[in-house]
């Protein structure tokens, strides 16, 4: 119950937790990370697009095919520029209040239209945020000023980066933090929630209640991932080392079974990255590999971006992808198999809005994974988004 | 205007009404104390039910005819196990999260349907909580669990023991804290908001505009009960002491009259209860008594748990005060003439949302019964709920 | 982000607004100032009205034609009056609670109707404010009980009390702190936001981008007014001082134009008044004075209470004005040009509900004249409302 909206956390809770203390202090997310924001297609040339990430009002615009993203706000009395965005030119940007006027490239104020010749022009101008474009998604990159800027490649999953992978997907947002949403992805034991999707039926998909490891006292069953040039994170290990459970037994009696009878067998792996993203692979069929990410918006809130790459050699591979996605994916995986997860982080946020829950919950032995991973977020995140950062 | 959301008072305040600042301190109410969740009928044989009561939620399966009481959240990762309550077996609810499968009569994890081997098995559980069920009400017990449970009889009126005393009620949720409750039923005075209700006329009530005692210099009109073994609390005495007012006057003009022409002269007693119970006696009519509890649900919410007692000689009396409950009091007493008392609380709650109020009120001479309520309960409390119980 | 819901504002940031810091933390207005808080027919004889105004509820009734105001809020309990008004009495109010009754012309507790010789009465009693009406606009003073009342005229823009001004007006809340209204108002270059509104073309106002004045470097183009008998403010000088932008300029290429085509040239000065009102002169016609109050009414609420008043000189002129007002400048100016300093304001209010933002804006040369005017208003004002006042 002791809670705080200032994004602060009580000292003597993160003494109890030092391992990972920078990710529970990390409320607003990690900065000095690339976040995806959109698709390609969300960003029209010459249509202003905004989004909130880690706590901040960001303004977006494709300027002859390039995206860029400046700070939604006027640095002059602090209002949005995007309440009505006045774009008199196609590289800049008005403010409809007093007329402060910004290019998008720069973020330098250029002119003032109500007062031509302020001294404030060419000496201030509104932040802005690297912007990358790969496969189809658009990425911003939220960090300090003063630091130099990580490659994207860096803060993706390895399979995003292969050349055949044909990328979809799907952006909403969830009322939850955005830890909720790699918590639940990653956890090797929370399959027992999805085992009435109509995805296990209908493709015939061989999936237990959970996928435990077979012995937790060895640390065989997953790999960290942390060369210095690449991203961080971590993936299972051979199914070898998993024993998969079908039978769900309350006192003695067997109550509920898994999907033994499927003929499919996926996934073979999965991994968590930083800044916050969940890969299964494969899935939602062999041929695919879903990557998923958390993005923090506020304290409360993440958009849960979820993709699936497909390898296709070819334009008519690609045609009959971008309809199978349409058709079945979409309605049958990111919709329907991960509804459950949507609404489980709901409930989790229920439990983690309080900070003590982080001290008071008993974890079971598969979760070292989650443990391992809020480690390595807390070791290799690059810097912790504050409120401060918000002004 | 100092407002406190973590149910925390400001010593300052505290300081200034040292003879019932547990009071003032107990938001949240009392523990350790027996509170009435519903009528027999609310819960159905296998079906569970939730209540939030004290700030904590709970939920409640009736087994065998038995009624048990749980903590609704998982030991694991804190998620509500009622949000998809799944009883595979009748003593047991499992977490649709991973499986963590609790018994209800002992709180303890008996399985985990993903990790079947876990070494939480067996070591951990949810708490319970006692559940008894008197007269066709639900009571359940919130205490510390190393301290003995005392007998529920201490924790309702002497009348609600009555043998032959046959109860029907009805309960909801009041947007008010419950000591607004207690103190607006127990009021002596606020009669007078009380004057127009349909009650007063169809059952020709004798019934003044308040009724203070002759004398407030002399403390004979109140009686305080603190026996050791049994409950504590306060009751008028007799009607002697009482001068009922029938004329409301405004700079020398009667502006009002209490009903004075009334024949039926009820009530002849009223009392008030640890932890938070009051009884009219009689009421709504000479056969009846009527017994009201105001449970906390959290500090800006309470149960309005209104119940009447008629004694009853046979099954064919039973059958008639079912009806007449049904037809007449309930439209008449409960809802109607109480309808008043619900939204005063309401109002009440605006000024007391603000502990600052507990110094800036002005009390009458009738408010010595308020206040000897509130020291009583300052006194005999068996401990205040506080935020760190909710952990 | 560090933000406060109770009114106070962090001393490091005080410490960076010397010079105006009692305006910063002015969230709820200034005590010891009078506030117009209706029309006259608001105010009909014997209906009870009721106001919230620097945080405190208020309520009016007009009792043989003058108009009086006391603390909504009954001093037993602390229930507001207006829940359930009971006026048993022309002159008198009663609690609908407990029946503590009292005057309205002295605030006095006369009666109890429920506790007939309660100790309380005479000796206690709600706070009065200080009413008056002029103009057709009634006024209530809010300070410390034992300070002298300034004359209302002190408080009130000089042109408010020409004896032909005929006023008219209309007032309502917006979700802004009342500091937003005074700083849009007041803001010299602010005009680029009007530039589309509908009376510009259909009055062929003379109307440039903004009005700054051609050097800022000097202080020729406004005068402060603070003589000691007589209200505090300041208004623009001659128009000579100023250079109209009508050119709208990004990037060397003109974007968007002024209305330089208009023949009417209006306004020719404004100026700004404690304890928070702009006039504009002459608006919206050459022949009228539009006068605007903020009027707090608790940290992120005042009420916008606008007048247009014009001279008359008989009756049938104020007919004439009477049905002018309400076919065509109310909808055209009060509604339509205003439309957009409304939610300007709420736009302002998203940067200025954080503390941080009056050390983090990046004023414009312009913005002395904004700046003038909190240091006036920090130097002027007769009190800061503060939390403890609501007491």
């Amino acid at each position: 119950m002791t809670e705080s909206t200032t994004g602060t956390v009580d000292p003597k809770i993160l003494s109890k937790v030092k391992s990972f203390s920078g990710y529970v202090e990390a409320k607003l997310g990690f900065r000095n990370h690339w976040y995806p924001v959109g698709f390609t297609a969300d960003f029209a040339e010459g249509e202003p697009e905004k989004r909130k990430i880690l706590g901040l009002d960001l303004l977006f615009k494709r300027i002859d095919g390039k995206v860029f993203a400046i700070r939604d706000r006027c640095v002059h009395r602090g209002v949005p520029l995007s309440t009505k965005p006045e774009c008199w030119t196609k590289d800049t940007i008005t403010c409809w209040y007093h007329g402060f006027t910004y290019r998008f490239d720069t973020g330098k104020l250029v002119n003032v239209l109500s007062m031509p010749n302020s001294r404030l022009i060419g000496q201030t101008g509104v932040t802005t945020y690297p912007v990358q474009e790969m496969k189809g998604v658009v990425f911003v990159f939220i960090g300090d000023t003063d630091k130099p800027v990580p490659p994207l490649s860096h803060d993706v999953p390895p399979q995003f980066l292969e050349p055949d992978l044909e990328i979809r997907g799907k952006h909403r947002e969830i009322k939850s933090n955005w830890r909720t949403g790699v918590e639940n992805g990653w956890d090797s034991i929370h399959l027992y929630l999805h085992r009435d999707a109509a995805i296990v039926k209908q493709e015939r998909l061989l999936l237990p209640l959970a996928m435990p490891a077979k012995d937790y006292s060895v640390d065989d069953f997953y790999k960290i991932i942390d060369e210095p040039e690449g991203p961080k994170g971590i993936r299972t290990t051979k199914g070898e080392f998993v024993a998969p459970i079908f039978d769900g037994v309350v006192e003695g009696q067997v109550v509920v079974r898994g999907a033994d009878d499927g003929t499919e067998k996926i996934p073979d792996f999965s991994s968590v990255w930083l800044p916050g993203i969940v890969v299964i692979d494969p899935w939602p069929a062999r041929t695919m590999v879903q990557m998923e990410w958390y993005v923090p918006v506020d304290e409360k809130t993440h958009v849960y971006f979820q993709t699936i790459g497909k390898r296709v050699k070819n334009d008519d591979d690609r045609a009959q992808w971008e309809r199978d996605f349409k058709e079945k994916w979409l309605p049958l995986a990111l919709d329907g198999f991960n509804e459950d997860d949507i609404w489980a982080r709901i409930e989790l946020e229920k439990a983690y809005q309080h900070d003590t829950m982080w001290i008071d919950e008993q974890l079971a032995e598969p979760d070292v994974m989650v443990m391992r991973w809020r480690q390595i977020a807390h070791k290799h995140n690059r810097g912790i988004q504050r409120p401060e950062h918000l002004r």
